[in-house]
């Protein structure tokens, strides 16, 4: 593998000082354009490469963000980090990317790996409720992707407006003619899952004349499809039957879809059903899935934009706590 | 946030010198039991953290591993991705993820960024048949996963048997009693695809009563699960049906299953599909789906560990080029 140049010997070939071509590399002082070209051409000539650990010693940006997520499994967090890491692309960033599996203790390594390589900013996604900062060495500029931050300082806050997705998915049950609703969820959801069942049980407590149970799966054990088979278990077995079913997760929606099926309820003659994500499976399945679809694009540019401004932003400045709600869509399939 | 205590403080409160804090702090050279319980008690009380980047400078060893993966939207490498991010966290590295696209562009920037940060090692999966490691300035221990590295030194490479899974699948279909057997895949597929193919024809070629056909999708601009929806509709034209499938990706057979669907043929009585990659979705479709799972666990784990024996070797051992390969396994379910 080829040997970096020294500074001194791009000098000594372009025919300038060492401060000269340090001028030039960090696009930083006097010097005329003719000196910039030639000191360019011997960069170039010579495939020279900045040592960037040194450059970010020196200047303390890495042009480098970090990225904590929870999984990288699940469909939506999936499309999202890859939105974002475009975005940053575009912008001259590089993402790293770092999985915590809800893990407390990975998630204190991995900021503090983040830290140590001088991340310029940070990207939080979901997860635990609680973010430690304390491990950093430094205040870097933070945004929280629904999650509540519940961190002191600088911190930006995007999600998408769950409360508002509970509520047209309920909506939409009622104006297909729902009066028996199940709000199928799990109790151990993040904040943001909560706030779509609140905004489920606010609208249809709107409406006098239909009713809802709420259903939190506690099967930490199983998987989100096998919670649904679960719980399409024990909505069978009820003596006022459902007719129909709000899932905060499409996953679980398809889980009691097959669940009802297996025991001969057919969606969505019988009962109808909206999931939450719009996931890709969603139109794959037979019936295709009814869902809440959150704008990933929008929830992307929103965090990336916000955290390059407050990258931007002189450090003594403290005001800026942004907050983002980005609007979800009903995207009506065939199962409600 | 708390300020680091310096180096200096750290020796004052210890009552050592700086020297003797520094040789604690790498375990390097000589000092007593009693002293190194003094300067760490002193750490702990005042939550030093060691300048991870000074360190990694001096030591040239960040315990930071690089993988640079084409798209994490796939549940195969989003899986492969986590199993291999947990397994070297237990060994006390944290892992940094890059999402590329594919885009060779997007691909040297990581490199390089992966350059800069000083990484140990680096994890390349798939992706771009060729990778251009000259951006890179130093020689960094790279293993590869299911794509041929195509570079000079030391390189490690761990893929899974796509021959014997080609081999597999059609003597699945073959012993169920096809005759007329399609094998679908991308025209532009990597190589790890084309060897699944090969096995599947290889194998063919051993029955003289089973015919084979080879369909190769083109079409770029279409999901995988939309391709086989298109392949779907040639397959109902031909004179002579097809009574077997064999398709590279699960995606592509789901889409294969509704297209037939779709035009009124049944899945399996009339056609019986596998798929490939045993996708979270094999076991959630109806019919669910017959798969070859690669072995995701034992992939990781061979990347791991040969990555780590390649980091702990003599840089100036330049013999080290081993080749893994992790078996496959046959998932029979109702679609053949």
């Amino acid at each position: 593998m080829k040997k970096s140049l020294s500074i001194k010997e791009i000098a000594a070939l372009s025919g300038v000082s060492v401060a000269t071509v340090s001028r030039v590399l960090n696009d930083n002082g006097r010097f005329s354009e003719e000196t910039r070209q030639k000191v360019l051409k011997v960069i170039k000539e010579n495939n020279y490469q900045v040592n960037s650990i040194a450059q970010t010693l020196r200047s303390q940006r890495s042009t480098t963000i970090g990225m904590i997520v929870p999984d990288i499994k699940n469909g939506f967090f999936a499309n999202l980090i890859n939105q974002i890491e475009a975005t940053l692309f575009t912008r001259g960033y590089s993402t790293i990317i770092c999985t915590t599996d809800k893990d407390s203790a990975k998630e204190t390594a991995y900021l503090k790996a983040l830290d140590a390589k001088l991340v310029d900013g940070l990207i939080c996604i979901s997860g635990q409720e609680y973010l430690d900062l304390s491990v950093m060495s430094r205040r870097i500029p933070l945004v929280c992707i629904d999650r509540n931050p519940n961190v002191k300082g600088e911190v930006g806050f995007v999600q998408s407006d769950n409360l508002t997705g509970g509520t047209v998915a309920s909506q939409h049950l009622i104006s297909e003619g729902c009066q028996q609703i199940a709000i199928v969820s799990k109790s151990d959801g993040p904040s943001s899952i909560q706030k779509r069942v609140e905004g489920a049980v606010n609208e249809i407590n709107q409406h006098p004349n239909v009713n809802y149970q709420l259903l939190l799966s506690d099967r930490k054990d199983l998987s989100n499809y096998a919670r649904g088979v679960d719980i399409a278990k024990e909505l069978v077995k009820q003596t006022q039957p459902v007719d129909g079913v709000f899932a905060t997760n499409d996953w679980l929606a398809w889980g009691i879809i097959q669940g009802l099926k297996d025991h001969g309820v057919h969606v969505p003659t019988q009962v109808k059903v909206v999931g939450y994500d719009n996931d890709d499976i969603c139109e794959i399945l037979q019936p295709s899935l009814t869902t809440i679809s959150q704008n990933i694009p929008e929830l992307a540019e929103e965090a990336a934009n916000l955290l390059l401004k407050m990258i931007h932003i002189d450090n003594g400045n403290d005001g800026v706590i942004e907050k983002k709600r980005v609007p979800v869509e009903l995207i009506v399939r065939d199962s409600a």
